[in-house]
């Protein structure tokens, strides 16, 4: 992807020069460790990317985009202690590495430097900016708390799901594309519009990574494909399926799920099957385009050339067209 | 405490509307049921009395009043979890009321909804609150850590213990006072004064915390008297027991706190003992004097009237000599 790349490289050396050599060290050595772990940095990327559109500076967007990802990396770290996940991205977490009071205090603290990283701005931006944040930072919270709680429950329905997977995932996107273009000095109806592509590209993304990881290529999927399904995890393929499928299908495929002695290449086999034949695996290609097709009409509201357009266009392409 | 009271009944009248009445409730819940659990509000309160010092209206201080309350309360969840505390003024703690990962999640959103309450001044003092709240937010952490830190650690000294407990406690008490002078407009070196009268008066109030902790009235005392001594913390009598204590002194403190064989109240008892007679215990009642009167000095040079000083003394002096 040639634009990110143009991105990538100026965000990865200014993250570099991040590193904070402070006291005490039990405190802001994990917090290096977790951003210097590594991943796709696609939200800071679009934060440059989309102050570059509107006529900013991409370098005046560092600081913001910077935010992003320490946010980002704020939530992995506790969301990994609720989890009580061991890896991440192939090393220790931070909890698994340090201890529990390590992930959660060093987790704060990265809260609190996501706020930081605004204050060089002039004081309009920065509020606009850390009310942005803030209303985000929420609804991320919310989103978790309600897939916590849609883990006990069994009446969990579309809309409730798509909630969710935006509140945890898409508005994330949708601030990070928005802070670019606040920091650009957008109009407000551009901030809106970018705000909502973004949005509407990060339900279509998080569908979609629902759908790759029950059929994507093992070769290329970056997790374990049929993670979800071993873990019987409540995705848009499972709920589809409870909705579309036959009464066979959807029986079918809770004696998979309660089934522990059934192998796991097995189980996802046989789940995959009724993913397909219930017809939830056609419904979530879908719903993935039609979340992007949404996303590629608010794009022609924007009051930028058509060059530029066509720019976030094949952004949003080869995000959704990633076999990755 | 007659100005306490001026304040405290309008801050609580506003607490109460703040319940927070949103979805989902497994995040919002713990967050109304600790803002209700009680306490003094005395920072709070701090930020009501100044802002009303420099001729603002305190009710326009009350959404960063509210705030700080919000981040103390933040501090209290998290804390409670790193330190395993079942209880909380005398009520389960959030995490062990609900579970781990509530505590975690409804502290970051309080944590967050303490920027939020900045959000309706103009652009330039949520700036101004928004900075020294970061600021603060991050000492305040870095003081849990070196709490934590001082636990495993046998070579504290007393500069490093006077650090620790200004950035978890003083520096809140001073940022409780500058915002109030923020939000009254005061000078910037107004504002600077009364941070420097709260954060020397926040290390008194402590170092008197420690004192009375061993030496209070258990009839008054909140807490229970000799609880440091029975959990072997490394308070200021302490250190000053190892810095000025004879030879016997030191030796026999160290003997009493590694025999748990010892009933509490004979360890209690035999402590205090040593602490007096190492002369620790005189030297802890003179720090608390000594920083009570610098912070009485900086007073003065305050651009504000006669009566107005005479004000913030008196309330230093009635905090200074609680017996509670």
């Amino acid at each position: 992807m040639q634009h990110i790349e143009q991105y990538q490289k100026p965000f990865l050396k200014y993250l570099e020069g991040f590193v904070v050599d402070k006291e005490p060290g039990n405190l802001y050595n994990p917090i290096n460790y977790i951003l210097q772990l590594g991943g796709k940095r696609l939200r800071p990327i679009l934060t440059l990317m989309t102050a570059d559109i509107f006529g900013g500076n991409a370098d005046t967007a560092m600081n913001a985009a910077l935010s992003i990802e320490v946010f980002h990396n704020f939530s992995l770290v506790h969301d990994d202690i609720m989890d009580d996940a061991p890896l991440r991205r192939g090393e220790e977490t931070v909890h698994e590495k340090w201890n529990l009071n390590t992930g959660i205090l060093s987790g704060d603290a990265m809260l609190i430097m996501a706020y930081q990283l605004f204050e060089n701005y002039e004081a309009q931006i920065f509020q606009a900016l850390a009310k942005l944040f803030s209303k985000t930072a929420l609804e991320v919270c919310e989103g978790q708390q309600y897939d916590i709680d849609f883990e006990t429950r069994d009446d969990v329905t579309i809309p409730e799901y798509l909630k969710m997977i935006e509140y945890k995932t898409a508005v994330l996107v949708g601030a990070a594309m928005k802070m670019g273009a606040i920091v650009a000095k957008a109009s407000i109806e551009d901030q809106n519009s970018i705000y909502e592509f973004g949005r509407l590209l990060g339900i279509a993304f998080q569908l979609q990574d629902d759908y790759l990881d029950a059929f994507g290529n093992p070769e290329t999927f970056g997790k374990q494909v049929g993670g979800d399904i071993i873990e019987n995890k409540k995705t848009y393929l499972y709920l589809k399926t409870m909705e579309l499928g036959s009464d066979d299908d959807t029986l079918n495929l809770k004696t998979f799920i309660s089934n522990l002695e059934l192998p796991n290449s097995n189980k996802v086999a046989k789940v995959k099957e009724i993913f397909v034949s219930s017809g939830a695996s056609a419904a979530t290609q879908n719903a993935v385009k039609d979340y992007t097709n949404k996303a590629f009409e608010v794009l022609e509201t924007l009051n930028i050339s058509n060059d530029k357009k066509q720019e976030l266009r094949i952004f949003g392409e080869q995000l959704m067209n990633r076999r990755v």
